[in-house]
């Protein structure tokens, strides 16, 4: 049940991926530069896209909530990550207070923090439960499908310090990427590790500065392997503020929208590609799972449709070079997710939608993950082995682009790390 | 294919074990408080014997040599170690010299370094061997049983570096325990990292030190859990530098050998354990593997065994209190033996032998290895599992009785340093 590649434009991808098979020490070099310089973040979740011809991440979730979708023979290998990490933080740890999204009770989302704690556990922490839920006043014990129960226990902040009832934590780890802004509860925590930090919340972060410091790291990376950056990365433009109650906001999306399409069309050109290019289009602040625009030309853009994703009023969007999944698990569109604790990629899955074409988003209802082993059984990537024909070599690329995506992060919380700004 | 315990005496093992599941967050926690302040080794392989009743170490091989025995599935939990391991050295390290044992080509010792050169690369290092003997002028190539071949390259020094014909590594890897002393070529290398230093080699290694580091942490452990640190150590007394040509000299050995059997002998009342306690005498720089006289009693001692043994002449021995091993592997005797790269559990497996009894060493002619996976698919410890039905649960606890004596070999190794004693 390995997934295969339904273009018959492999070549760049091949080349690509053996490109990166043989620059394996290197590459992993770089890294290891990379991180003495910036600090990764404490978890991530990267979407990828495999268009057969360019592989490139269109989502850095920094708050990941799928653990449950990694299969469990990964789970020694997120332990051994997550010792690494904490082991960074704060050696001393004993207790660890991990607070959820108080929107999300679905099966799912119980069993990946479920994983997430149980990883945590074993990697040497005593892990609770802290909820941000107004409603939780006393511990609740919520009950998995498999009859197990998980306990949220209300928050207590004692001046400088956040913890529970008879807890205090030396280390508080966010699972809630915060969209609507930093309850009151979180703020100002000095003596206490919150990780990711406050500014990883949706409230502050922006794609188009995620994609920014890609595009600068891809273009290092590029340069180290001696290929083209387009590669491994998307156009994309920025639509500041825009009014899209206005015909002049509309306006400036659209060329924004053609301006990308260009883009694309001249990298078409140059390799010989005979697609049809085209751009999506998301809220600058979206966390993933929101509503996109699909566009192949800018006319096509439907005021309508466009207020229905981001939300009526001034708007900040990013315009992203669509970059079409031809990657098939199972007869269906998938594209890889690479999870990583810390510097280390601890496994992967595949989100596939049924319903779903090569060029759309495969979020929303009907979703469905395949939990493939990115790590599996000694697969690791063997440099003789050819393309396709090996998923660990393929696996193994993803990983470096996952882990491009997480050097992207660094540098974008370093931009906005609202204490470095201080200093500045 | 899991082992199991023949011994009836499973009680003070299954409370160790309940008691070792139960403190998990406080033992990583110890143990990472040890690694702040001390530097894991390199890499080492424990062996360990599980007699029910107890279970210690009873050798701390400091350069293994059975990688190949680990499971495939093991091998991406070896690389992130070892890119952890490489980072906290050497984070610009582009080279690596791995340096094998030049008396040993036997094809389990060429996959052994298969093993070991193909994590090293995939943690990110170019990885070249370099011969130590003097025949090997010219790069040579040596065929595995499956017909791939290693290189093996001579060593070149120039003034203060080591390195190969166009390699200079920053890193040398020692895979060769240096029986016979340090070789010239290893001598004042001040500009490069060698790893394991050159005094973890048995010219300068005693059993007898290694074992006394390992009372003291076992002592600091069994308080934390607060048991019984015999639980976990095995009684030894040195006899040091005796002449085994002289009646006396072996009177000192006997007398040794009585104080040791006499100390067990009363644990074994106290715990009333209804087996015949006994020694074991090994030469105290003895490198594994080497021959083993074992007694019930002092007067059973015969010296021309004992001198065949350990030597003739003046000889430093160490007196062991005898572990038997009651785990079986398919019908025969087995002792586990636990894996680590830097201050990680990456593997273990179990050597068997079919000709030998419980209280002997299963080293030797005839040894058989079974590489059962250690870290297998999401084999994480349960806390609600019970003792011998749960896998994970016992290997949990032999990896922490390894790391344990993992932490022994890094005090021994700082009490050896001969750069510290410079500035004692």
């Amino acid at each position: 049940m390995v997934p295969h590649l339904i273009t018959t434009l492999t070549g760049p991808i091949n080349e690509l991926e053996q490109r990166i098979l043989e620059s394996m020490p290197a590459i992993e070099r770089w890294f290891r530069l990379e991180w003495m310089e910036h600090t990764p973040p404490f978890y991530c979740a990267v979407s990828l896209r495999n268009a057969g011809f360019k592989l490139a991440p269109v989502d850095t979730d920094l708050f990941p909530t799928g653990f449950h979708h990694l299969t469990q023979a990964m789970q020694p290998l997120a332990v051994q990550a997550a010792m690494a990490a904490i082991e960074k933080i704060c050696p001393e740890a004993k207790n660890l207070l991990l607070i959820p999204d108080p929107a999300d009770r679905s099966a799912h989302y119980l069993l990946s923090l479920r994983w997430l704690m149980q990883t945590l556990h074993h990697a040497g922490l005593n892990v609770r439960l802290g909820s941000l839920d107004p409603a939780i006043k006393t511990p609740t014990a919520i009950t998995l499908p498999d009859g197990t129960q998980l306990c949220l226990e209300p928050l207590k902040r004692l001046r400088g310090r956040l913890g529970l009832k008879n807890f205090d934590p030396c280390t508080i780890v966010l699972n809630c990427d915060l969209p609507g802004g930093v309850p009151a509860v979180l703020q100002g925590l000095h003596l206490q590790y919150l990780l990711p930090p406050l500014h990883a919340g949706w409230s502050v972060r922006s794609m188009v500065r995620h994609f920014q410091a890609y595009e600068e790291i891809a273009k290092k990376f590029a340069k180290l392997l001696g290929m083209d950056p387009w590669l491994i990365h998307s156009q994309h433009a920025r639509c500041e503020q825009v009014d899209l109650e206005r015909p002049a906001g509309v306006d400036a999306v659209r060329t924004q929208v053609d301006a990308v399409i260009g883009k694309v069309r001249r990298k078409y050109k140059e390799y010989a590609i005979r697609e049809r290019p085209y751009a999506v289009l998301k809220a600058d602040a979206a966390a993933g799972g929101r509503a996109v625009v699909t566009l192949h030309e800018a006319k096509e853009l439907d005021e309508a449709a466009l207020r229905a994703a981001v939300g009526p009023g001034r708007a900040s969007l990013i315009v992203q070079e669509g970059v079409p999944s031809y990657e098939r698990v199972n007869d269906t569109v998938a594209e890889p997710i690479v999870y990583m604790i810390d510097r280390y990629v601890v496994g992967g899955f595949y989100r596939t939608h049924a319903e779903r074409g090569t060029d759309e988003v495969l979020n929303g209802p009907g979703t469905k993950y395949v939990p493939l082993a990115f790590a599996h059984g000694g697969d690791l990537p063997r440099l003789g082995d050819r393309h396709a024909a090996s998923t660990p070599n393929r696996f193994y690329m993803y990983g470096v682009i996952g882990r491009l995506a997480s050097v992207a992060a660094s540098y974008e919380l370093e931009a906005t790390d609202p204490e470095a700004e201080a200093y500045a």
